[in-house]
């Protein structure tokens, strides 16, 4: 039976005695002390269990995600979920704060992996390879404030694709833009655009705008907020935080409001004589160009939004970085005043309020990093260092993904946690009835072995009713009926359930079972998809 | 291209620079002065990366043992990695000292999970759940002295099958059974037997021995130790260890050996008017023959060793316990003496060398555990309890199992780490030929939105030969070929690849190639089964 049912069939006493220790810990604990035992029942800090629908829901959306994967050649690996500190350490910036330490038991220190990325990067060096292309689908740990409802969890997946190795410019970049975009449509969402951007393009600009070396990190940091705060606070900071004369910080304006097609961008910017005779925005620029005939033949360019305000966080991008955004996950108009006016208004529990008001954020993000490998290859018996490994990769934010699939919700709730397609009944009574218990057990190995999912109630002898009832809470769409003449001569009936209750099925030669039933099966797929399909396709 | 392929091609500078930190820790770090790199690049002792093939026998073993538990109406659940950690103390006795916490970084006190089992246990208390089939597969943590060639690792994966919940006697435990067999058959293992016991009867046994209620888990725990010990070792312990009179041992020596098919054990126990005038052993001998009926109706009945001398190890289980041997899972002839002189030649290395003389133990087991949901439920405001959730739980070692499947090295061989079924190449030369690469990632494009994997040269122009060179690599089964002069006229050619070198392959129209390649990759299947198909049911 599934949790759902059995949630309907709990006992009140196991309720009563439960309930005030299960409340997650935002809410207020009530009769607390009315509790006589020791433990909280209850996950750690910002963590979840997940089950029932939303597992089915988000396996479904790694599988669909795996088999993009695949399809591009790549292959999975599998890492420690935790490593080495050393390895994490002078990775993350100031992230590192938010790193999770294991406890020091005597032994190596460790930390548990705050992306998929670095653990990749060590990888890849570790086993001295020049190139793979490989997908993993895994969960990460970030001591961050936890935010349910926006999504921002301290265990959450992510399910990354790199490409490692030395390749022609921006072959596997463009590939990415592909991956990407099939990921996403394939999943039903097709109101999104790829904010694209080139580091390089960046760095030149803050050059060509009087920004100096060592403050190009700082400022493009600044620049990274333009998706959540207006230009005018973002300016601010470059000016009173980061110490940038008031025109520099209106020259990099007028270039980070530039945004559109990859057509009209790149002849924007092929027109700015300034920009390109910085080598560093001409190289990116290039690249761009280079990039947008690929993107052309993956037929993946109307997604392209080329967005000079696009900066992504991490220091370790070398070259393209690119972020998906839909609709949804935008913040509403006035989502800032209404979150201020949360947050004077309960204090304690502004975080979680406020958050109702905010956008999911990016649905995946990724970019270029050339350097990363690197730090982790020594140098050889004579001092020289070894070359690093190009990568480029793409990351999809799977919890997000997933809160925008739940809100299709006429499909959702056809979704069943069990996958089960056979009750298997006995009908009898009267002398000598026993239940008919081991014959459904022979029947339900039958059904198995035929790999056709099944159930039956756990009990040796129960009326019509108590079985039909099981079937229903158990979502089954078929049952098989052993009646007590029937049976013995090598026979059952095959019934659907949930329609027309008055038939009583038609009577089948056991023999014939297995093939009747998948017939019966694949007969009640809409155009041939699955629950499960349909509302991942959203049709 | 994958790992395997690139580690062909890594140039050898990187070799050199990453080979002696590549090394494992149990051999010698020679050349340690020379490196210049403060990293050490390596996993955390006890873990390791998983790739290449490993990760498709892995997934494949997954794959099977989900759809078993699915096809017995399973739901999946996804707990934290890391739990509170009042909520695993308590539960695992002396192995208690193995569990991973948490550093204390200001907040609360969490450890990794030591198993699924209590996780689960947690999850149905906290849920107020009455009833749930639920199933499981993912790591675990234990701080053990790590023996990778035994299997034994701190970081491992549990892939585990419960049902909670109040039923007939028996009935959900006889369907662990068929789990149990169905499991390692689908997964071609099938000279395996599963040793069955219940507690209740052991418990029997230790009492009307003469064994004092207080001392009866330690005697229990002397038992657990006759699959690795010989009888006279465990008689010491008890005798010695365990302060157990002489006569009392004898006497328990006298029922360990009992073992047989369980209608044998069955009369020879019934037979026995001491044990049966003890309440506990009636009651367990009386459940094990409801239990012998319905695995007859499962017919799993022939799998089953009923064998007194299993106790298994942790201390929750209430009623029946199993455990599946293999041949190749207990310890060969002798082992233990090659062990010793292992031990005395060469010290240090001694864990490591010694493992390769001993079995892999069991690959899979469980048992009824009636009282473990208990522990996590309250009691309600008039201080009453609420009653337990009894359950019954199977959980498949995958390490072990997939050790006997590596096993099969002519199948294994077959084994592909990627899925890419399609080389895309370009053929040309001459003036104007820019390598077709756009059209090459139009094609991709293509046969990617059929779901059809593909990959192509990361390169703008290639010679055929590279191109040949690296789909060989890839070991993608079809080759499609865009010439200079068919490709503008709409054509293709599909060619088989590996066979025929001469054959230049169907010239088809790129409508049909869809198609076309579909048929082909149909065609390649022997009977119909994929190369992990075929490995797992090792045909």
């Amino acid at each position: 039976m599934s949790t759902e049912a059995a949630k309907d069939t709990v006992a009140a006493a196991a309720v009563a005695a439960v309930e005030p220790a299960v409340k997650n810990e935002q809410k207020p604990k009530k009769k607390q002390q009315e509790q006589q035992q020791a433990f909280t029942l209850k996950t750690p800090k910002g963590t979840k269990d997940w089950a029932d629908k939303d597992m089915i829901v988000r396996s479904a959306v790694f599988d669909h995600l795996t088999s993009i994967f695949k399809s591009h050649g790549g292959v999975t690996i599998d890492t420690p979920v935790f490593e080495l500190r050393e390895i994490l350490s002078g990775k993350y910036g100031e992230d590192s704060k938010l790193i999770y330490n294991l406890e020091d038991q005597g032994g190596e220190l460790t930390s548990l992996r705050y992306d998929l990325t670095v653990p990749f990067a060590r990888f890849v060096a570790m086993n001295g390879i020049s190139n793979i292309k490989r997908y993993h689908i895994a969960k990460v740990y970030r001591r961050d404030q936890p935010a349910m409802t926006k999504g921002r969890m301290r265990e959450f997946y992510q399910c990354d694709f790199d490409v490692a190795g030395q390749y022609d410019s921006m072959v596997p970049d463009a590939e990415m833009m592909k991956i990407l975009c099939s990921g996403l449509v394939g999943l039903g969402i097709e109101d999104f655009k790829v904010k694209l951007n080139h580091r390089k393009i960046l760095d030149g600009i803050f050059e060509v705008c009087g920004v100096k070396a060592e403050d190009v990190r700082k400022v493009s940091s600044a620049v990274d907020k333009l998706d959540k705060s207006p230009w005018e606070a973002v300016k601010k900071e470059m000016v009173v935080d980061k110490h940038q004369p008031e025109e520099v910080a209106d020259k990099i304006g007028t270039y980070v409001k530039i945004n559109g097609t990859l057509k009209d961008v790149l002849a924007t910017l092929k027109a700015d004589e300034t920009l390109m005779s910085n080598e560093s925005a001409k190289t990116g620029i290039e690249e761009i160009a280079t990039m947008a005939e690929y993107l052309e033949a993956f037929k993946v360019d109307k997604f392209i939004s080329f967005d000079m305000s696009l900066a992504r966080g991490l220091d370790y991008y070398t070259g393209v970085i690119y972020e998906a955004v839909t609709e949804q996950s935008a913040p509403p108009e006035g989502a800032k005043e209404k979150k201020e006016k949360a947050k004077s208004k309960a204090k304690k529990s502004a975080d979680d309020d406020a958050s109702e008001y905010v956008g999911v954020g990016s649905i995946a993000a990724g970019g270029r990093y050339d350097n990363l490998v690197g730090m982790f290859l020594g140098s050889n018996s004579k001092g020289k260092k070894a070359p690093s490994i190009p990568c480029v990769g793409i990351s999809f934010g799977v919890e997000r993904i997933f809160s925008l699939i739940k809100q299709r919700q006429a499909l959702v709730e056809k979704i069943r946690p069990t996958s089960t397609q056979v009750y298997i009944m006995a009908f009898g009574g009267g002398e000598g009835w026993d239940g008919f218990l081991g014959e459904r057990m022979q029947v339900a190995g039958m059904l198995w072995d035929a790999g056709i999912e099944s159930e039956y109630l756990y009990k040796k002898k129960a009326n019509p009713r108590k079985q039909f009832d099981a079937a229903e809470k158990s979502g089954c769409p078929i049952a098989v009926i052993l009646g007590k003449e029937e049976f013995p001569k090598g026979e059952v009936r095959v019934k659907l359930l949930g329609q027309n209750e008055e038939n009583e099925g038609d009577v089948v030669k056991i023999e014939d079972m297995v093939d009747i039933i998948n017939e019966k099966l694949s007969d009640l797929k809409i155009n041939g998809l699955s629950d499960v399909e349909r509302l991942l396709q959203n049709k």
